[in-house]
């Protein structure tokens, strides 16, 4: 056997800082803005996030130390491996050189747990005794329920929508395992679900909702324990998982490759695209030749085809307002099976990344995702999230071009989870039972009226 | 960051041979035995197994070689992590250093991918177009799916238990997903089954019909194209287990530890104790000191208080007399949550070991193990599937033992894999739902008139 599969890091080699792509951007980033159209201040966020995360959310230094408790935790699962994917290289029959990085292997089955087991743990070094939050199909209250068990002395509470929170029970018991409390939103221990309920008895939920009721739940509490927790979307989430692509980078030195030719990575909220890339875009504004990919469903094209402007992160608009790309804040989406990629709006940073030229994006239908999906589970083993489906596609598209232009690109892709706990996407697919689904510019259109007198990003 | 959470061995310190344990045995195994008490030839389980297989089987060679085709599929997922459990030992406040072998990272989620592609590829090699094998939990039925969409050019059908099937549709979908096919059991494609289903029409299934039903499909397809498979119980498959202790040895050795005191494993038909076991049992029969120790469920005690005699394997006496432990083959299991350790047999090997002195056997009731699947999910972050919770709680009554004692003791044990398939166990045990089952012994010896007469085993 001369061939190696799999490239392993020692845990001393994990990264010790997390990379900030904010003041390297090439424009300024814009700031959020609160009513009136002024700009949020720390001191504003304090109710809702602790003061230490709230200086990682407005940073400007490119290099922040990871705690060392965080690292503790985290090498329970990191360094995560990276994968040769010479089976699927052979399927394809490309001269393409596939590597994957497995945030598969993390205890909640994804990347989530980079930034939770860190939100959890600043959370508790300030003082907070509770942390609510919101989840569709589950992944993120997973992951933050266990990253709760893991800190210790911190409650957590979340919030699900209803409708996946009766299709999916196993998410929930997930969270109970782990210790935290899973409730279906909207529910009666709000203000914000019970005005709800009273008005739509029968609502299945919506994150929006759920959103709502979270951050209501955290600042509402008398004692002043309690704050909110978000896990994609904002800087300091995305700076969290920026561990992937900086494992990732040293992981390809050891097998002699310098640089990959193409980084590739899924896109909902913005959060593991943004862990495998943005350290490539450090090299790449540093001068290197590589060609960073974001990708989406074609039925929510927040990068494809929404505009770069001000708006809400939630329906309820109880959010500041983020410059990012934006489907509009009343953007309901298709009922896809890539749960964690149905979100109107982009993590501002990415949209900034995509602004100023450091990525592109593409994006697929959810029938070439599962196809992409099944061939990669035969081949490699593993059974993608109908999310990482979507990384997994477009690598197969530029494994397919490089056959064609006989090139031996080096193609990285972030596997971001397995798919162990959403496999009726498959099931569905594999009956001829899927549909596909394009979100119409019409209805973008319509959307951005509502943000019609918004402030406009720079 | 001082200490070191996860040892991992490169690809190529991956074990190039099984160790079978039958060379080594103080007594010499009992063979299986056929209709009339006359000892069963190679030739006789041609219809069943392919040739190859039958050979390891009976080998008496105490090292085989594994083909480098099957090292190029354990990659995939091989050389597993051995894990210091820090924080469970933390949570216990134990002087024992506790290392668990972590078989959960396969693509199946268990230890059982570790024979299925080793019996794929051996079917394949000798020309076989087709695997049939039964299923209960799912477990073993994903394993042989995952295996042959592997091997490529192999078809895998899989009889699931009628109640798991109906219980578990997750299952059934991973199956598909890689490719296989699965029926519920009792079905309309064997005589086997369409007599049950005439005589009860509304039954649940058993394991016992599920194999008469794959193995009837096997002999009965006029092509000669298509074999059996089993996932436990058989030598062969106990030999392909043991690349689990022979990694953990060189592993522990990477720490400066040159034999732990104690190794846990779980036992149900007996593949993951044996895989995790056998080598350190080598190593015991040459004079090492290890305390050697199977888990079972009090509901079903195979080794704890059923006696060594010959019986079958299975409910419709369609298999040889095995040499084992047996509560009897009419044993029907209590509805405990960990469904691959309610079978009423034995693995013939670690009977012998159990004989021969070479290991020893206690009981644990699902409460205690559930608590114990509980207290390793909070600390150490995986949930472990319900059988996996036998070894921990096992390994828990060592570690406070040692407490105790006060001694510094090395404690090994086989984490056979995750619980995310399996969560409803968890959920039950936190609602206060759970019953416990104790296994009368009445019972047994009622069992036991049904096999009086049989030859005895030496």
């Amino acid at each position: 056997m001369t061939r190696q599969k799999k490239i392993f890091l020692e845990e001393s080699e994990m990264p010790k800082q997390w990379y900030n792509l904010a003041p390297d951007l090439p424009t300024p980033m814009n700031p959020p803005l609160g009513p009136g159209g002024v700009i949020v201040t720390p001191e504003m966020l304090a109710p809702v996030f602790p003061m230490n995360l709230i200086e990682q959310e407005v940073s400007q230094e490119r290099w922040i130390d990871i705690p060392e408790p965080i690292r503790e935790m985290l090498v329970q699962w990191r360094p995560s491996p990276l994968i040769r994917a010479y089976e699927l290289e052979e399927a394809l029959g490309t001269p393409a050189k596939i590597y994957y990085k497995n945030e598969g292997v993390s205890p909640a089955g994804s990347h989530k747990p980079n930034t939770a087991v860190a939100q959890a743990w600043y959370n508790k070094e300030f003082g907070i005794k509770k942390l609510t939050t919101e989840t569709g199909a589950g992944q993120w209250g997973s992951a933050l329920s266990y990253a709760c068990a893991q800190v210790g002395g911190i409650e957590c509470k979340v919030y699900m929508v209803r409708v996946s929170f009766d299709q999916k029970p196993f998410r929930k018991m997930m969270m109970e395992t782990w210790g935290g409390q899973c409730v279906a939103s909207p529910s009666t221990e709000t203000q914000a679900g019970r005005d709800i309920l009273a008005q739509f008895p029968d609502t299945p939920g919506s994150l929006g909702i759920a959103i709502s009721e979270a951050v209501e739940a955290a600042v509402s509490d008398p004692t002043g324990e309690t704050r909110y927790s978000l896990g994609s979307v904002l800087n300091h989430v995305m700076l969290h998982q920026t561990v992937i692509g900086q494992e990732a980078k040293k992981q390809l030195k050891k097998v002699g490759i310098d640089k990959p030719d193409i980084v590739i990575g899924c896109c909902g909220g913005g959060s593991n695209f943004a862990g495998i890339s943005f350290p490539f875009m450090y090299d790449k504004i540093n001068g290197a030749d590589i060609q960073i990919i974001g990708v989406e469903p074609t039925s929510c094209p927040t990068l494809t085809k929404a505009p770069f402007v001000y708006d809400h992160g939630d329906v309820a608009k109880m959010t500041p307002l983020l410059a990012m790309n934006s489907l509009g804040h009343n953007f309901v989406p298709a009922p896809i099976h890539a749960g964690g990629l149905r979100y109107h709006g982009m993590a501002p940073l990415v949209s900034a990344a995509l602004r100023d030229g450091l990525m592109e994006a593409t994006s697929v239908h959810q029938s070439e995702c599962f196809e992409a999906g099944l061939l990669f589970a035969k081949t490699e083993g593993i059974i993608p999230a109908p999310e990482t489906t979507h990384a997994i596609a477009q690598t197969i598209r530029e494994a397919k071009k490089a056959k064609e232009e006989g090139k031996e690109k080096v193609i990285l892709f972030n596997f971001s989870g397995h798919g162990l706990m959403d496999l009726v996407g498959y099931n569905k697919y594999i009956n001829g039972e899927l549909k596909d689904y394009a979100y119409p510019e019409s209805e973008i259109a319509e959307n951005l009226r509502k943000i019609e007198g918004y402030p406009m990003p720079k």
